[in-house]
């Protein structure tokens, strides 16, 4: 294709949610914009991957060798938070209560993709636990099937070396109704119950 | 700044429709996805401004002094249809009926936001009908306060001219139904009935 503009329709209905009308959209809409828009844009996204890398620790992107938590002195160095991609890291950061690190896995169980236990980091989890002393593991995967089977899974591998191993909650959220509440989430927070 | 990915979140929620949320996830997709991916998109929008001119004829967005429709010629020299931005010659190319050429203003009459006539290319567009003899203007403009206006003024500026203008047609859109008509749009399609 020689034409740019449509070059850039094509690229950008590649990306989620975006359709090739809305593709159109913010391309006539960048095309209408300051053009150092589209070179700042432009610039960030060719270097994008060479300037993110994964931190040695977590696995979350970062732009240095360790990321600004696995280097921050100030976390609790004994709990680690494993979650499964970098958006639920800045996601539990927003909420500001957990003070321990996180482990990016980047990869979930999914047989039915193929994604068996050898595409799963545990190998690097487990000599981080040892060389640390970590003390605490809380599996935040999500609550889907494959979520739930990676935490089984992990529970499982890291059992053996003593380590505490907890699963996040799952019930109705903040402000949920039960009337609307899914009949899954309703028999997992019947049986997730705590003494008040 | 120095965080790619925020500096990134914040460009991409800079575009209509997409909000921080969206921004984030769009990042993230794009930092999962192959550096390939990145590097296409980020270099097609360094060199877009470079690359894209306005055609010296219909402005319309080109790569070249004349875009395809102004120098193809096949189309009807003699018609122009008046529009406002570049994706309206994209819509009605969509429908294949229409073949003559394009006039892009890129600009609406809009007082309250300073837009005068001073802003709208109207001399270009008279130099054009003069040179080509072009005999018929079909004005394009949208059915908004500001496309209303300048299709108005644009009638009074070429009526000395001697060429045939009209307005394209406002009714009820393909399917529509009375129930749920506007009012507006109602009394102009009764005003503007034609014979059976």
């Amino acid at each position: 294709m020689s034409d740019p503009i449509a070059e850039l329709v094509e690229l950008l209905a590649r990306l989620p949610g975006i359709g090739e009308r809305t593709a159109a959209r913010l391309a006539y809409h960048i095309l209408g914009a300051e053009p150092a828009y589209a070179e700042a844009l432009g610039g960030l996204l060719s270097d994008l991957h060479s300037r993110i890398r994964r931190c040695d620790q977590c696995a979350n992107y970062t732009t240095e060798a360790l990321c600004s938590i696995c280097s921050d002195a100030r976390r609790d160095g004994h709990v680690v938070c494993v979650v499964a991609r970098p958006p639920d890291v800045a996601a539990i950061e927003r909420g500001a209560t957990f003070r321990g690190r996180y482990f990016v896995m980047h990869n979930l169980l999914s047989p039915l993709d193929g994604v068996g236990p050898e595409a799963l980091p545990v190998e690097r989890l487990r000599a981080w636990i040892g060389r640390d002393s970590i003390t605490e593991v809380i599996i935040a995967t999500p609550l889907s099937v494959e979520g739930e089977a990676t935490a089984l899974y992990l529970a499982q591998e890291l059992a053996p070396l003593g380590v505490s191993c907890s699963r996040i909650a799952s019930g109705l959220p903040h402000g949920g109704e039960l009337e609307y509440t899914d009949q899954v989430t309703l028999a997992r927070a019947l049986e997730g119950r705590r003494k008040v």
